[in-house]
């Protein structure tokens, strides 16, 4: 099928003026492009982001409107750890800060790549990367149970000292028996601050880089006042949340499995095709996808089918086509 | 005098139809959000930013359309050292990725301070910071002759060991005779490469945050792809060029003193108020200006009304409605 031919909710978007575009919202994964085994160089994160980006072209050169968001973990790791090795000289910077750095910096790699890659297939679309804030409620129960995981590993009297000094909630890591590890809160995504500006640069035709990690997490005080709050968003949630906004037809989250899978890591695991919101939320209670990886994915895909949208697609960055063609990935419609 | 009464260049931007607005571009410097002798956390960046800002919300609440630029200097210094001290663990970003982080992180603290500013106001105005690439010729002389410091002090042992690893071009500090700093070049700013996105977004009423620390500075090969390098592009002199780029009637350039002055730090300084471009170039040429701090403030007022512009002010943050009242500041016309 080509999304093309499809009925889409309004028109916006056209290069002539008979075709009717669409609008879409490409999620790619923090790991996609700092990954694990790789010391993290500025030449390997750009390496894999220019691989990410020739896979988004086409859909770009087909017209369509275009919304990329970024997690952002091993990046904001990376920056949580320079700040402690600097903590003898320099405050260490909130959550908040650290996340703004990681969408500059995010940004400006997908938006130069992207743009180069646009060049060098004759199509001039502008790129541009905005910093993102998501309001969450203080009243999320995540915030009396943390349990995101971030930035580096602590010896256990360093995890009670910071404890007591920086009043940060810390817990012994998976990963490791004697280290320790700070916890946030991952409160859900309410909306995007920047909505009205993100849609109307996705509606005049500009390739919008937004929500990098999950937006920088904010709070609205009883006048309306935003600040910072020291969590991290689901950066599909907030994608989610970024689609439904500017009224895309379709939200990609794109991972490192080509769909979701039933039973996954089992012997008898099946991948999963076509999918109403319906059915994918009993699997999701059923326990099929694990909260700390895939769960998180599908919910965003109901939310977004549910809260108007056409399609979710959950595939791998090398399938984006196959995906668009029907082919590939776990696609959840209403 | 009003601005509102002033012949424009074209109608832009109206709040109602018989009213005709003004672009205006500030520049605000770096060290006015994160101060010397103060540690820098981030809540005393924000409380600068938060008092800055609220010396601009006049200009936007009489139906301006304001584009705001700032230095990066000091947060910049930050991330370079704590690169440094990260060393032994994690690869030292070049220094495109350390401005790409400063625009997130400072676009952020400003686009979250006005937003909230402009609230208070009951003033209904979208705030979007975007990454900013500045385009520079890779056979700028600058290149040739590196000179601007950044970065943390070094050794003599260190500078030698980093010139040789890193390539670094290591000069003596100015500040301390037994420390060397390492210098880069900062060439003339030629172009912004995301020029149409951000005269878009200004025209259509966005406050816009933009160029920060001049921009990341980039060179496009002979196919017109975009890479970083190893630069430092003054921010004054991008703030010309966003402004010319943006069609803005006025360039305000803010610093720590309220005008230009001749004869500056000599017992007969004297502060200069209207000037043509003609007249103030002159004052350039036979020196009243430093290369350190204001000639390239100078050089970029002038470029400004020579390519086009009105009016260009040198004056402080606290100076701004007077300097718009035309009673304070160094004006620059043509």
């Amino acid at each position: 099928m080509s999304w093309h031919n499809n009925v889409v909710r309004e028109p916006f978007y056209r290069r002539r003026a008979t075709i009717v575009f669409m609008k879409a919202v490409i999620a790619l994964g923090g790991n996609a492009i700092l990954r694990r085994g790789e010391r993290g160089t500025a030449e390997e994160q750009f390496a894999h982001v220019r691989t990410a980006v020739r896979q988004i072209v086409p859909l770009i050169a087909g017209g369509d409107a275009v919304l990329i968001t970024h997690g952002n973990g091993p990046q904001v790791g990376d920056i949580l750890l320079k700040n402690e090795c600097a903590r003898d000289t320099l405050p260490i910077m909130p959550l908040d800060i650290c996340g703004a750095e990681s969408q500059g910096m995010i940004g400006y790699m997908i938006q130069q790549s992207l743009e180069n890659a646009l060049a060098e297939d004759g199509i001039r679309r502008p790129v541009i990367s905005v910093v993102t804030q998501t309001v969450v409620d203080p009243d999320d129960p995540a915030f009396t149970d943390p349990k995101k995981p971030i930035g580096p590993f602590y010896t256990e009297g360093e995890a009670a000292l910071f404890s007591r000094e920086r009043g940060w909630t810390m817990a012994p890591s998976d990963a490791s028996e004697t280290a320790f590890r700070r916890v946030v809160p991952s409160p859900e995504p309410l909306d995007i601050v920047e909505h009205p500006s993100i849609r109307t640069l996705v509606n005049e035709g500009f390739v919008v880089v937004a929500g990098g990690g999950g937006g920088i997490p904010v709070r609205r005080d009883g006048t309306g006042r935003l600040a910072g709050v020291e969590a991290v968003v689901d950066k599909d949630l907030a994608a989610e949340r970024l689609a439904t906004g500017i009224g895309a037809e379709m939200l990609l989250v794109l991972t490192d499995v080509p769909s979701a899978f039933l039973r996954y890591g089992t012997p008898d695991q099946a991948p999963l095709g076509r999918v109403s919101a319906d059915e994918i939320e009993t699997l999701l209670h059923d326990g099929h996808f694990p909260e700390g990886s895939m769960g998180p994915k599908v919910r965003a895909c109901i939310r977004f089918v549910r809260e108007g949208g056409q399609t979710a697609v959950i595939t791998s960055l090398d399938l984006i086509s196959e995906a668009l063609a029907g082919t590939a990935g776990t696609r959840v419609v209403p």
